[in-house]
């Protein structure tokens, strides 16, 4: 009995894994495993050994650890993937998907072996294949398999709202469906600053821009560093989704489900509003969309299954 | 009038720089602008980007630009530098200290053109000498430019003595004295858990052995690495002492301070406690040392006499 | 020069004035002077007092002082106006409002002899009015003088239609105009969960009920409690107020402010929907309404000037 | 399975209770369940639910109700007993130990009924007695039962030594044992700021007033007010001990705890430094104590006796 500190793991200690290992000890969300394949464990318990040392300044109470050893995952609360490959130059998009698929399914087989009644969270590009593939490996119930894109894709759409409004990031909110990125489905009617519709803030042309830079908004990233990707708003907007999960906070965010019927599909996992909660996804939302909106998920849909039929 | 959103400007958009900017902003002590030089000037607006889109996942309002005019750090309330090179294999101490230093005046003229006002703390190594560099150039007073040393390795103490005796960190304090890492004067007898003095809760050889790692902490994580250092704790400790001095803490820290007379030592940059508040460094605070203690902290001050002597 | 702490003044010591010091002090926004007149100063400084006493457990740096000399508000950064007495049994309401009114003005008089560059928020009732007087009395222009009523009438709001749906309160957002309570004219429309309009979510029936609890959320804090009126959710409200404006956020969150030609009105306050900065309210938005909406909004206007008759 | 948000029970509603209640909400530690006797149910309710309302914009998640069910607390994660009366003008010592213990044992009694599992932390007063009177009607062990004094005495001497030196509250601790008020017994020797004993700061006549004041604080408290006693203090000290339990932090708080041998007590609650965790009270730390500290704490614990005398 008593009050057992929680558990997150975050398999893949890149700088995405690494982030979110820092905002969720700093949240004080439970102590958090860092795991990572053998040849990185000493970068690993390196970064796992700063961000501890971090804390007496920082003021959180949250053991961090480094490791390769997946026994020290035992009895997680939460996984959080965040482990694979980026994609190379002159590497194909099918060598980028069926190699990180591989990593899924060893990390999964990993996970459901030491924590069998946890909930993941997959990071993991292409996130909506990489959540499916997680989920078939470990034949845990849906609703205990999700992934996350819709919270990074508002975040961003958010971000360049308020810098055309001059106003707080605290006020602006986005909407988004489908896959990630370019996929993505971005429902302008239901975004809001202050509550009111963009569409009467903001001149369409104005909007469809920051639609436009919101797609792109990894790429603009990638473009920028010139070496690598984003991985401060991503860490951010999975520490987002762990807090809803650990704290059962019932919150609604966007995640990616796997839908059985919802919106007219089955067999698949795509952006969609969801309440997230202490049993992960607790609710899908559903909305009644334009014809030009169902007409964009399901072109949003087909992309995705395209991906997964490389799997198959 | 009216209340203006303070500006904090971050030299330097490595791993230290860009994670100080990180934990700056999500305290909102003010709009973060991250500096580097014109070659990197993409990857750091990239990174400040990165972290802007964070703001709204995070849920704070600071505005973070990375750029490499130093125009935009214009007025700024602190300016932090983390900016300069790290010892590569084959280079000479000599060569460190100069080409830092180097960096240093020129980074200094900058901000002395800019921010007249601005209060600045420094973190680049080797950081007693290049406070002192830094004190020299800007032509400020003494109380507004400051050094961070021991509020890190104070860190790592905490970190390591709340790991021996399994409690919480908020409840371990450390204190040392003198320059960084090797040269620190730990005073164990100032040290406690829940104000009990450590040496009666833990083993002198236990203690001992603390003490040593505590020493050698930064390159610990060196070693762990493989490539680079830390840059978790640092970020940390800095952002605490720019916390006490943006929001007038008064709050008793570690810091590198120039003394003129105090502890019996004139014209030199060394780690003494401190009271952190609007003015910078508001008051050295002295302490009767034993023999010994005197005499570790002469050695420390040599030491940092020998660096600065490769200035001059 | 330096980075001197702000300064709140928070007039009025009595459950909503204490709260509302307590929660200024827990975010740091700065010291708190609680005022109140001469025979109430030892149970004003018993309160503040016991605050600070709080503080070292709370972890905040923020000085509260009890007071009822105004010397003491000297420089403020903000005035919080909670000060005036509530109706009792028997007494007209024309009574109410010129006892307040006399209230707000020796009030306005001292504000304005120790801060005449502050910025003043206004709580007490009816607030519509009573912001009328302060801005009047002091001379202030119009983006310095503000009342509460809206954050908290939608804070009600979000409570209700948080529990209707069983989500978290983050995710819901509410809108009203015009007066506080029976007054208030709520924009359904524009008032959403997850983004999604309550009007999909929540049946009519349930909805208009909620609303009409949120009209009366006042009163039915009021008959619970049996003797006195709500403090906890007006404290909140106003000290996130505060905190658009100390720390220059620009958030959209609906003011009592002063119209001149906006929504058709003059010489006139109102709730309407604001960006609260650094500046007091640096904009108004103005938005198109129904014919019904501008019906109700006329009616809540007209209310408003009834009471604005009494005063003169 | 999954993740269950927590609930905790406060029993009591008055000031102290309340505030207790909205600061463990604010912590969003779990849902809050405010318990008070039929004739109060009503107040209780209009408090629970005004500080529900004040979630939306403080922005925590968690339930607030009001009630005089104990089956709505059923399986409380936490129970905290604020209940009882407070001594009236005309009313003997014994009336006021004899009465609250009666409370104690009803109060215990429902909690035991509802809640076998869970850990109980007493701040009704007498509070040694009183914490005593709940570990043998409860049956529960001993690190279960705990009671709250060390923390507030603490807090309020670190406030008059954070004024005294004007620095922040955040670097200094202080350190008592024994039994409440008059009864305490401060370890100057164990108290610092920044590290640094008290002794070698504070001349000797400071510090002898600081600690009369200390232990005269409630009454100071109680002297400003003129009707009532300190509720903020009080309420931030349980809940930080109601923290470190919930998310199992192992923090060195002072605590009433139940001694078999320790220090040479037996069947006795007194106020001793104690690991606070996940399990209750994880361990009680005994210290050297010089002649007249032991002597101070004899005379503690007698006084203590004597009230348990009063309830046999």
């Amino acid at each position: 009995m008593g009050n057992k500190r929680k558990k997150i793991s975050v398999i893949g200690s890149g700088f995405t894994g690494a982030t979110t290992a820092l905002m969720v000890a700093q949240k004080e969300l439970g102590d958090v495993v860092l795991v990572d394949i053998p040849n990185m464990e000493d970068p690993t318990k390196g970064k796992a050994l700063d961000m501890l040392e971090a804390s007496p300044v920082q003021g959180f109470d949250a053991n961090v650890i480094g490791t390769s050893n997946y026994e020290d995952t035992k009895e997680s609360d939460l996984v959080i993937i965040t482990a694979g490959i980026a994609r190379k130059p002159g590497m194909s998009r099918d060598d980028l998907v069926n190699t990180n698929a591989k990593i899924m399914k060893a990390v999964t087989q990993e996970i459901v072996t030491y924590s069998p009644e946890t909930t993941i969270v997959v990071l993991t590009n292409p996130v909506d294949a990489m959540t499916y593939t997680v989920y078939k490996e470990s034949g845990f119930p849906k609703e205990r398999v999700i992934g996350q894109s819709g919270v990074l894709d508002t975040a961003r759409f958010r971000t360049f709202v308020a810098q055309e409004l001059n106003v707080s990031v605290k006020d602006v909110t986005g909407f988004v469906l489908g896959g990630h990125g370019d996929d993505m489905v971005p429902l302008i009617r239901y975004s809001y600053a202050g509550g009111i519709p963009l569409e009467k803030l903001i001149p369409k042309e104005r909007l469809d821009a920051i639609v436009k830079r919101t797609r792109t908004g990894g790429g603009e990233i990638v473009n920028l560093l010139g070496n690598g990707s984003a991985y401060y708003a991503p860490a951010a907007s999975i520490t987002v989704m762990a807090e809803a999960i650990l704290k059962d906070q019932r919150r609604i965010l966007p995640s990616i489900a796997y839908l059985e019927g919802e919106y007219g599909y089955s067999n698949i996992y795509l952006g969609v509003p969801t309440i997230l909660g202490g049993n992960g996804i607790e609710e899908v939302i559903e909305l009644d969309l334009t014809d030009d909106e169902k007409a964009a998920l399901d072109k949003s849909a087909e992309s995705v299954k395209k991906v997964l039929d490389i799997l198959e």
